[in-house]
């Protein structure tokens, strides 16, 4: 599997004589054929879900802006005092039991729906950034525009395997409808799977809605046909925007993400061990809630962990402690059985530099090693998050093809071993040649099409390009190349009818 | 640990007022505290050795050039028909038993030495580029100005526990001089360990009569004072530059590691597995071969493996099958009882950009959580090898020291749980201030000096300067700052005498 595709066997010549790979259908998702790093024994996940548990039971979280939740928490048995809601690890867990263990989300090309928890890894791109970058155009607000060309560049990249939802955020349309626009071009755009607006309750109403029309009513009824992804007001703080979310999504019968964003030291205490526990506590008290507003709802664990510069208190990416954390917590929702969204391509750089791509890898190497099974800001992200880049998008994608055949194990069967081969070479001899080298070269290793491995001469006569510039290449060919998957013309209409109507009755607003 | 070490408490005021850091001391090497990924089940890796076992026995490995090595092989037991050995895979494994699963190699200053083997992993930097590469420089030949250079910056890295030995290749330098010149560099401007030289038996034998007068002919006969690499002429075939410098090193009780480098698809088949398995039947042969020179000599079983480019067939580094195999190969030397060099920080890039960094950072973080003993090409690497970086130098030496902090595990004491902080900070509160952050924050966090995690405001004000630039400025504050560590003057001058005699004795040689 390569953002290349794999092999040559499938490609089309181009009329400047040119290679170019031609579609191919690529695995709708990961799934993993190796086992996990028990970064922890026993003893110290233990002492982590002690830790959460005492939070849960001692300190509570805080259910603010919504009555209604209080009284399904009080109804459930749970210790609520004004906002404060307290419960035992025990009756948490308890709750979590109907959380089903994995769940697949359909998405409106069945060869596409994606499988979420178990062994199973689904990619997503970087969500939520205000600012986009390119080679080119620079660093500037995301527009509508930058929006639709994300999605296209994302339709088209194999080892992204759901589109998420803000790729950028649009900035010049208003608030208030953006989620429907966006929303329509990752129906219309793309045939993967994708998420759903959470900023606001009629928001997702409206997400939950387009769903039924894109998949219809039956459908959605039986099935998750939409996901969600919402952030808790970390330390210990759950706000409507969380549980409203919960509330719509879970009530629908659809899925839900919630993770804590814990910056350690700000969000959270300063030590590892201490925010790794606080992100599960609340992370299990919202899971908790979500089946107590719908028993066998898809719920993710969510876990975002960041540490901190110590100049300025900025948070910083792709450093050991959230690394390890990513290890940590994925042990620890195994533990719990559910399925985990936790990680990414992070960076703190503002350009696709090598401290980007550093950060990133590391960032990315230990959230695929980790088992996280739903990666969010899996390609594109820069600056923190605060800014989506056209060109990381497409060479973080690259690398996650690499870490899909990680995931994927070797082949150990008498092919694999060659023993033929020896026949054919014998010592001090060479392979490149011979017959199960032939047989076997093109689907032997990766490739990695950004990456330039020629000599320093071939570099140079081809104008000695860095990455960065390969990847501009890269994404504006598939803007070129790429065409829209066929809809079914009335349900295009009731969707578009959909969103001019709920156009008509929002106003315009900004926030 | 941080490449600018750690909190602030030993950090000195410069004249221009920014803050410096202050030599310190660092560990001389990592001590893993954590577990090891079982990449591959009990079934996979027994399939591996038996292919090895297969290979050592069915196919066997020429040993040609040194008849004195057959004649060992021979009395032993083997089968040896022309330059062919054949042993089983009983026999040869029957023979590693003595060598010891980790030892030390000295230092002169204690403080530094470094073990090898076990929970223990060191880092060393490229070696052997006839290249280097600058951002002012550009790229060009190696020459002996360089060289001292690299060794001054090396000496000062603390995340570089060893020094390797050929940096770059001083090209102005006749090849049959320059080992020494090397040497005494290295013995002169650090006190950290290094190698020895192997490109032919005089020059092994200078290595070893340096170190004999640096550390003293009584600590030499006792303790591993100097340790050399190797690699085999895969596929299969040892010659006499390997034999000889296994006798010549572990004959003196000094210690050898033996690394095939197989290219997937040239020197090995072009399957993973079967790469994986020759590597490992070559090196064990080696091994078994170094305690036949001397049962109980160190012996390091090494491991490069590498894929390639299907436009090519240039070598490529960084992509998943080399990282799958850094994971097997980690599992196979420890149930060999065995220690381990493999894998580094590698790129086929040219330049210091988002390629170079994606490929390194994909490549080592699996040479780390491998096990890899001992890492050459732990920080420099570029061009496959070709050439030195002195920016890819500071900055892989860099993610070194976060390695580190990811191998160190994470504290699960009282205060790492931060209890107390909970009634000092409520829920929606921030930990940024409270008395446990305060306490705590200076050493909670890897501190990378390298990565910019600032906003682009910030960044921008200070020139936006991407990773290689920062690197620049680091490598040339790093030669600013060097002193060289004292030295006894007898020792000098005796090790000033021995290059001298040894220069006139030797004929200038290109080759």
């Amino acid at each position: 599997m390569s953002d290349r595709r794999r092999g040559r066997g499938n490609r089309r010549r181009r009329e400047d004589g040119t290679d170019r790979a031609a579609p191919v259908a690529a695995p709708a998702f990961v799934t993993r054929k190796i086992p996990y790093l028990a970064y922890l024994d026993e003893d110290g996940l233990e002492a982590i879900e002690r830790q959460a548990d005492w939070l849960m039971e001692e300190i509570g979280l805080e259910f603010r802006e919504n009555p209604h939740a209080l009284e399904i928490w009080r109804k459930a048995g749970a210790d609520v005092t004004d906002t404060r809601v307290r419960a035992s690890g025990a009756m948490i867990r308890q709750l979590l039991k109907t959380a089903p263990a994995e769940f697949v989300q359909l998405a409106r090309n069945p060869a596409r729906s994606v499988r979420i928890g178990g062994d199973a890894q689904v990619f997503a791109p970087v969500y939520g950034s205000p600012f986009v970058r390119d080679l080119e155009g620079g660093r500037r607000y995301g527009t509508f525009e930058d929006f639709e060309k994300l999605v296209k560049i994302v339709a088209q990249l194999p080892s992204l395997h759901h589109t998420g939802l803000v790729i950028c955020e649009p900035c010049d349309i208003p608030v208030s409808k953006r989620h429907l626009d966006m929303l329509y071009s990752h129906m219309r755009l793309t045939d993967k799977p994708h998420l759903g607006a959470i900023t606001e309750k009629s928001r997702a109403e409206d997400s939950v809605a387009m769903a039924r029309i894109l998949h219809g009513a039956d459908t959605t009824d039986a099935n998750c046909v939409i996901m969600a992804n919402v952030n808790t007001n970390s330390p210990l703080l759950v706000d409507k925007v969380v549980t409203e979310a919960i509330e719509v999504y879970c009530g629908a019968g659809q899925a839900i993400i919630v993770a804590p964003f814990v910056l350690s030291g700000a969000m959270g205490p300063v030590t590892t061990a201490a925010s790794i526990a606080q992100a599960l506590a609340e992370a299990m008290m919202c899971g908790a809630y979500s089946q107590l507003i719908r028993p066998g709802a898809p719920f993710v664990l969510g876990n975002f962990l960041s540490s901190m510069s110590l100049k300025s208190g900025a948070p910083t990416f792709g450093m050991p402690e959230p690394v390890i954390s990513n290890y940590i917590i994925g042990q620890l929702a195994r533990r719990l059985g559910l399925p985990l969204r936790c990680g990414g391509s992070l960076t703190a750089s503002k350009i696709e530099d090598a401290q980007a791509a550093y950060e990133s890898a590391d960032s990315m190497h230990s959230t695929m090693l980790a088992g996280a099974n739903f990666v969010i800001h899996a390609a594109g992200w820069l600056e923190g998050g605060l800014a989506t880049g056209f060109e990381k998008l497409v060479m973080d994608a690259e690398r996650l093809g690499a870490y899909a055949n990680v995931l994927g194990g070797i082949a150990l069967d008498d092919n694999a071993f060659a023993r033929d081969a020896y026949s054919e070479v014998e010592p001090a001899g060479h392979f490149l040649g011979c017959g199960h080298t032939m047989a076997n070269y093109q689907t032997a290793f990766y490739d990695a099409a950004l990456s330039d491995s020629e000599n320093v001469e071939s570099w140079e006569e081809r104008g000695s390009k860095d990455m960065r510039a390969r990847a501009f290449e890269r994404w504006n060919e598939l803007l070129r190349d790429y065409e829209a998957p066929p809809i079914d013309p009335g349900t295009d209409e009731a969707l578009k009818d959909f969103v001019a109507r709920r156009k008509r009755e929002l106003p315009d607003a900004w926030y």
